[in-house]
């Protein structure tokens, strides 16, 4: 089998593994919440409810395209040495699915990839409590790497989902308080989405650099690979967020305008306090007016900002992945990978 | 100076130095937050509002009443090699508050020791953000003790307070979907205090231990003693939160009645469907009836059980404390505080 296709089938049995701690008679129900987020119960439950796992997909990947060094003649061992970082890889996307049930019930989003949020089932009391075990467990997931690595390797990779974690907090904090401000401007941006995106990206490909037992060199290469593969990807999303193909993304068209997100062209738009920052400033926009408002933004510069930011930052992650030099079917996944990732249209 | 005070001060300082991790410019307002709920900032900041410290105390006393073992004649060690395990007893301290912050909003609560809650004073968004990021700096903490400890020590404090946390998960879980039941009965009382006390009082112990180079058998009478010890405090609480002195307790008396806690004796009262369940049932208790009420449990056998319960779990605490059997002035140090927490009137 294709070894994607059999580390995400890992994936989703260490993720089980992990979350059924909770499964027991008189929390029945507390288990219920979690297997319900992470895609595999309930209404609507299956691959497109549990999302596409990239980021542990990520970490085991790097692990992979490292591991080589230790097995150069020994393609048996290399395809399934990555297995022994797989709670690794299931802390990082338990973290990234605490961050979201507890992101729904900041923002006061009903929905997530098309079901009802945990925060609507189940009251935002119980979310609050589901997202502090999701944590708790991503935690647990760190330190089960003990079944396979010595203790200071260990401890080295759960110092950097540590210090990731506080700046996912610190990302959160930027990006709700900027609901209260009214000189925001570009330079606002990049501080907020590198806590919330780029930070638990770079550490999905540094914590797998680790567990692969890579060079310091690489492991930097790695790590800053995953950081601006987050920041590409994220103003990706922001461009198709306001300018998108509805038929490709799924969403709505301009539904950032509409949300009125933090996003890339609308923090540079501010900043340039034109025809776009005036409408803004007076309240939401509405439906019948998104595409007027959409056209402003583009003419006054930020679509084509974003896509040079875009371009950059697409430029620099892919030079440090060359620095990085993955090897092996694993190497080329992960370069298939972030091809995917940095040139996609939804 | 009082080894006790010592400590304390040490605390402080070192809770202090965690926090600090968020003091930065563009997080000045989030670092506040947290300041504020620590006690350290804001209106009626001081020793009231950032309470007494008790667990990080207890894992500082456990390190140093074990680590005479390592220096039996050499009282100047001792005195200060509980230092080390500074990080540890920080670390149990910010879970015990970060599961404060989330409680109250989950509780709906806008006082906590005499002041406004984070969610009152920053609303529920920001406050969950708060708390996690109390949680993070837990995490962090716990692995600071690299600093003076082998990784393999590390990892199972690490561990310990990980299994603590899921403790506390399930325990605020079960609280909170009693108030949905109907058919509740004391039976449904251990578990949640279990989880939502017990755990992290003995995680407090169990961790002091560990860093104070304990024998498993030491390990296993610490851990116990701070089970127990957790227990019987809760349950002196449940029964202080009915009968106490109102001038004694600083609370209006009977004020779990008017709060509708799942406390022990109003769970035994439930159970034995008399009086006091029949008009549980029909819904909130006002202050007019509150005084009736409680006699009705009184009657019921509810008070008599529940003292003979705290009893019981004292008699377990101190056994365990006599076979950990601490050392030096920090175990009678421990003794006191014990006999403190288990004879409170208050």
């Amino acid at each position: 089998m294709d070894i994607q296709k059999t580390m995400l089938q890992s994936i989703e049995e260490e993720l089980k593994r992990q979350v059924a701690r909770l499964d027991q008679p008189s929390t029945s129900q507390f288990y219920e919440m979690l297997t319900y987020h992470m895609g595999w119960t309930g209404e609507g439950a299956g691959p497109e409810a549990a999302g596409k796992r990239i980021r542990p997909l990520l970490v085991l990947l790097t692990t992979a395209a490292c591991d080589i060094n230790e097995n150069p003649n020994n393609s048996k061992a290399l395809d399934s040495n990555w297995l022994r970082a797989i709670s690794g890889a299931a802390a990082v996307e338990l973290i990234h699915n605490f961050s979201l049930v507890h992101d729904d019930i900041q923002d006061n989003s009903d929905k997530r990839r098309g079901r009802n949020t945990v925060w609507v089932k189940w009251g935002a009391p119980m979310a609050i409590n589901a997202g502090d075990a999701l944590f708790v467990i991503a935690n647990q997931a760190i330190t089960d790497l003990t079944e396979h690595y010595p203790a200071d390797i260990v401890v080295k990779a759960a110092k950097i989902l540590n210090d990731t974690c506080l700046d996912l907090t610190r990302g959160q904090f930027l990006d709700m308080s900027y609901e209260e401000r009214n000189d925001l401007n570009i330079e606002d941006y990049w501080p907020m989405i590198g806590g919330k995106t780029s930070a638990l990206l770079s550490a999905c490909t540094h914590i797998g650099a680790i567990l692969g037992n890579a060079s310091k060199p690489e492991e930097d290469a790695y790590r800053l690979f995953g950081y601006h593969l987050g920041l590409a990807f994220q103003v990706q999303d922001d461009i198709l967020g306001i300018w998108g193909d509805e038929s490709v993304t799924g969403k709505s068209a301009a539904s950032d305008l509409l949300e009125g997100k933090n996003s890339l062209p609308i923090l540079y738009g501010l900043g340039k306090n034109g025809k776009f920052a005036e409408r803004w400033k007076q309240g939401p926009i509405t439906v019948s007016e998104v595409n007027e408002v959409a056209a402003h933004l583009e003419a006054e510069g930020a679509r084509s900002y974003a896509s040079k930011s875009s371009e950059n930052e697409t430029q620099k992650a892919l030079e440090y992945l060359k620095k990085a030099n993955p090897k092996g079917v694993a190497g080329e996944k992960m370069l298939e990978l972030a091809n995917r990732l940095l040139k996609r249209n939804q």
